[in-house]
């Protein structure tokens, strides 16, 4: 059976301050009425059945997460002691789900994505779940590229698996390739055979457990106790992360392994990384403004104004965010977003955690 | 007896979201401890006593008028019922006063200035009251300007009067001028022979009475029942503002008197005009930020930032200023600050009463 696992532990301090270590960025409705994470399990309507849907996310968001997603069984949120990046992670859930099913293919999702393009996700997610029948093949998701991104991996593919035509098929996996700087993501763009790397995975959960096995040992055997358990016991599951290292998937297994493929994804995407994502999103008004709440621009152009509570006026400025929240505000140069969590580090140092 | 007429029937909506019908400008702390009313009061220590210190100001003003001035004997705030500029203002202080003392030298004031070379503020006090003591003569201040201002009215003197030697006399006005246009203001700067009106004025409580009845009977002949009541009729007061036109003093009397006269005020001198000059008068710290309450600045220069209850944090902007207050926020540019009544005019026009 087809299982999705939703990985949800981040925090999202790009985000701050509507985004809090209380209330992350997945829990949060941006640009859109539902959650991300709410959002993405919306997406995967009519694929995977809701029974089958698991989400990992810090002890801490369990409570919120189950709140949010109802529909999902309260037991199929997996609650992470600490957070070890996604190597440590995945292994917990391919354990947990291979026992109940040991013919299960996982498909593996971040919680705060955004994408709208639905059918031809779905059709990708179909040519993904396809591959990764093939014996221990991993599949993951790349994303056409539409600029010379330096702020994500990327992935080079066989061009001679291109499929005719714009069909949509896995192509072999020549390399993973961290974030470039420039220049090299300019060569990227224009060679044509890179994909953003997404942070999708489809794969079965014996593929994936038998590529731990082989390239992180130390991951796989940390949790391996759970092939023989009956129930997830949270004292176990504290001693296996803190002997895990904090390793992604990609550098840990993805790299490392050989039989990896990557599908094209052609629809809408966004990791919705900043404010300045969520100001390309969102709809705007005259002048180029996107506004939630109550905003008066007055001689200003290009400006995002996330309001709550309280009214906000912009006067004489262009290309500003401001968010709004009940007890932090952020102004932000709209081309300085990813800096926000500058400021985060700064609360964190200076003892001002309770704005966090 | 010297008495001082202090004006506080403004509303400051250049100050806005702090300065709010409620609670405008002069009653707010801007820049320094105390309020801008305390601070004009604070400043006549030593010339005026205070029980000869009269505030005018809206009635809806006069509890928090009375609650921020406990030296001033209660009855000397008088309230108007309705606001109709300065001429009225000052007819209705200058009959109060004069029946009570009818040798009074008046010395008005606007409420919301900051002048910090006392000194030199007393000395060019006392310099206009000894002119005040020549027959009928109304006498003003004019400031020295720095820049070629368009935002005030000027005043040209004649410059045969100019002491020698930077010595403070009254020199005779030749004309009031309205604000110029860049070009005028520079000529006059250039001249050497015009000040700023700076709105202050002293003369004998007579004279006033007599320019008014000479030149603004119908303003005059409203409030004369002033001069044979016992106490001031609420009832007949508000008839009195209602028949009167609403028009300034330097525009009713000085541009028209004969004997007028204006001492040079050389001492530092701001009327705080917007949030612009609230930076100014502000110390900065590192990058030329000035900010007030919890403010975390990152990569940031020449802001402003007032916060009050909550942290405020600017990330990768110049020159704005940032305004917080409980229940509205002002984001601005630093040389947009004069547009910021166009939002209040935006609030009343939207029935959005409750911001303003």
């Amino acid at each position: 059976m087809i299982h999705a696992v939703i990985m949800a532990g981040g925090i999202g301090s790009r985000f701050w301050p509507r985004s809090r270590r209380s209330h992350p960025k997945q829990f949060l409705s941006i640009v859109e009425q539902a959650t991300l994470i709410q959002a993405t399990v919306a997406r995967l309507s009519g694929v995977i059945d809701s029974q089958n849907i698991h989400v990992v996310t810090n002890e801490r968001y369990v409570d919120t997460t189950r709140a949010q997603l109802p529909a999902i069984p309260a037991e199929n949120v997996l609650a992470e002691p600490i957070s070890r990046n996604t190597a440590p992670c995945i292994a917990y859930a391919a354990f947990h789900i291979h026992r109940k099913d040991p013919d299960a293919v996982m498909v593996v999702l971040p919680a705060d994505h955004i994408i709208r393009d639905v059918a031809r996700f779905h059709e990708t997610l179909q040519v993904g779940i396809d591959k990764s029948a093939e014996e221990r093949s991993l599949v993951t998701i790349g994303i056409e590229p539409t600029y010379p991104a330096t702020g994500y991996g990327y992935i080079q593919f066989d061009p001679d698996d291109r499929g005719a035509d714009g069909q949509l098929q896995a192509m072999f996996v020549r390399t993973f390739a961290e974030k470039p700087n420039l220049e090299t993501a300019e060569r990227f763009l224009d060679s044509g055979d890179f994909l953003w790397n997404s942070g999708m995975f489809i794969w079965r959960s014996d593929a994936i457990l038998h590529a731990l096995r082989s390239h992180l040992p130390d991951v796989h055997d940390a949790f391996s106790w759970m092939a023989e358990a009956d129930i997830v016991d949270a004292e176990r599951l504290e001693v296996s992360f803190s002997s895990c290292p904090a390793i992604s998937i990609d550098y840990g297994v993805m790299e490392r392994a050989d039989k990896v493929y990557v599908v094209p994804g052609s629809f809408d995407w966004s990791d919705v990384g900043d404010w300045k994502a969520v100001y390309d999103l969102s709809e705007k008004g005259s002048a180029g403004n996107a506004t939630d709440g109550q905003a008066i621009l007055h001689d200003s152009a290009r400006c995002l104004v996330s309001a709550q509570d309280r009214l906000v006026a912009v006067v004489g400025l262009n290309d500003i965010v401001v968010v709004d929240t009940e007890d932090a505000l952020l102004v932000c140069h709209r081309d300085a977003t990813q800096r926000v969590k500058n400021v985060v580090d700064y609360l964190y140092t200076h003892r001002l955690d309770e704005f966090v």
